[in-house]
């Protein structure tokens, strides 16, 4: 799974996690914090996340998590780090390759740390490294397996009517297509700062209601799917000048939620979510739907599940893991 | 392109560029480094490449290049960077969380710098950002455009059949199915040191010699890449104990060299090449194939290609891109 070392917070959660006006809490005593174990790392984004405990005067201990990530270096510094480095040990030379470790000066080596304090036992859950296993989902999986399960689960998407509706993030739209049928808004994603073109992230939430996922298209779909294919290019080379040839268009499958919406990602951004257990080009399904009406309605589709997740107990339960 | 920021050294590459008994050049003067431009950098591994100059005592200068690359953490030293901390900036505080910088001591921020010195023009182009573009290659261009230049090329793959005729690497094989037409070896992958499972990679080499591509693959390889989905999780789980539920098999297109092969990776590890414009999961192949043998003839594929790549320059020349 490319996912980042960020806490992946749901729009939903964002509002009730920050209250304005939220009791401020007392300063975090991190060197007196006792390390309970690593719950997770990535050795790629140079992160780790720990589940710690403060004790209290009085004895007590109380739950923290920390999450440590080395930061990017910053283009400005780099001459600074190369001259006023403290040491430079060789630890390999061949011909003209060779490696050392360099140690910075201390003001150049800061790490970003976010603590959750106090912790509950679901903020611990939630960054504990879950095993995660690959589900094909036949189509008769979908049906007795996955979609009784997303229809249990009524999850809200009053976020995503509330942006159609222009009650919410209307100054965000970089582009509508209002058609009832084959229309279309493109937005920002909340992933994106859109300080640099470098991680440009930008969704399209079609204004039809009843598409849930990938498995509900057919030949219908294809002059909505090519509106936001053409679209949805032409509006982010004319607003952010970035050519269509660099960017990734896809759909995921599981979806985060089930209103369809399509991504839109720069090409040189490692995006989390882009892998191919994940993610399906648009113009893949387009070509799809157009050689089979029923194709989604008939293939098997894989992704993966953390073996937490509430769905990949029913594909247990279904003995289908 | 999902690529870390190791230096990616084709096989070929690796003898000459390290040979025994090279000369050992002098030690590197990373103090005395003139910073000439930043070549890439990468947020998420938060790993730069720099182009600098050395100036000699005769006020010639010569070329370096210099990648620093921030490191994982240990977990055995996350403790001591904790109570060892030199500094601890609060950031932002908002309810049960807070962000701060830390500064940790001198010996626990270690760099890991990699030095090409001297370097020569192709050594500062290979690691220069690169505009990448996606291609949608219809079977047309593949005809007309793509297989010309693979025909011309004559990339070597000796070294592949070095280790199907069992001359180089014969200790490294994981698997062997002989079989000359349905058969294939599983060996690991150069880029894992077998240390640890996270990042566990494996590839799969044919037997057969004629096949280059997903592009040739046809309903008559079916047993072929039955065999080697079925046998190559079975091999995993007996050498590695990884299970085939946490595998992502797939195919590249366009591949590294064009001798049909399988990457294997664990399913947590955020491979290189394992995003949706260049993975084809093998599974999706075969059922590909048993839908429509000539699919792999008939539907247009999408991969990305830098902009200094020769096959890049086919493309537009044929107006193409």
């Amino acid at each position: 799974m490319a996912e980042g070392p960020r806490p992946k917070r749901k729009r939903e959660e964002e509002a009730g996690a920050a209250p304005h006006g939220g009791t401020v809490t007392a300063p975090f005593p991190l060197a007196e914090l006792r390390l309970r174990r690593v719950l997770r790392e990535s050795a790629r984004d140079k992160a780790v996340f720990l589940h710690g405990e403060v004790t209290s005067p009085s004895g007590e201990g109380t739950d923290a998590v920390v999450i440590l990530e080395k930061t990017p270096f910053q283009e400005e510094k780099v001459s600074d780090l190369l001259k006023k480095h403290t040491k430079l040990d060789l630890q390999m030379r061949n011909d003209i390759y060779s490696t050392y470790h360099l140690y910075p000066p201390v003001e150049l080596s800061e790490i970003k740390t976010t603590v959750v304090y106090p912790a509950t036992e679901k903020h611990l859950q939630k960054y504990l490294r879950q095993e995660v296993h690959l589900i094909r989902e036949t189509w008769e999986d979908y049906k007795n397996i996955t979609l009784p399960f997303i229809q249990s689960q009524s999850f809200s998407i009053q976020w995503v009517y509330n942006i159609l509706e222009k009650k919410a993030e209307a100054d965000r739209i970089i582009h509508e297509n209002p058609d009832p049928c084959n229309g279309f808004v493109l937005v920002p994603d909340f992933k994106w700062n859109q300080n640099q073109l470098d991680d440009l992230y930008l969704i399209a939430l079609i204004h039809r209601r009843e598409v849930k996922s990938l498995r509900d298209l057919t030949a219908e779909h294809i002059p909505l799917l090519r509106n936001i294919l053409q679209e949805g290019k032409e509006a982010v080379v004319k607003h952010f000048g970035v050519p269509g040839s660099q960017l990734r268009i896809y759909l995921h499958y599981q979806p985060s939620y089930y209103h369809l919406h399509v991504h839109f990602t720069a090409l040189g951004y490692d995006a989390p979510g882009s892998s191919v257990e994940r993610a399906h080009l648009l113009a893949d399904v387009i070509d799809n739907l157009a050689m089979d009406s029923m194709y989604y309605q008939k293939r098997a589709l894989t992704f993966a599940l953390r073996a937490d997740e509430l769905l990949f107990k029913k594909f247990q339960e279904a003995g289908r893991v």
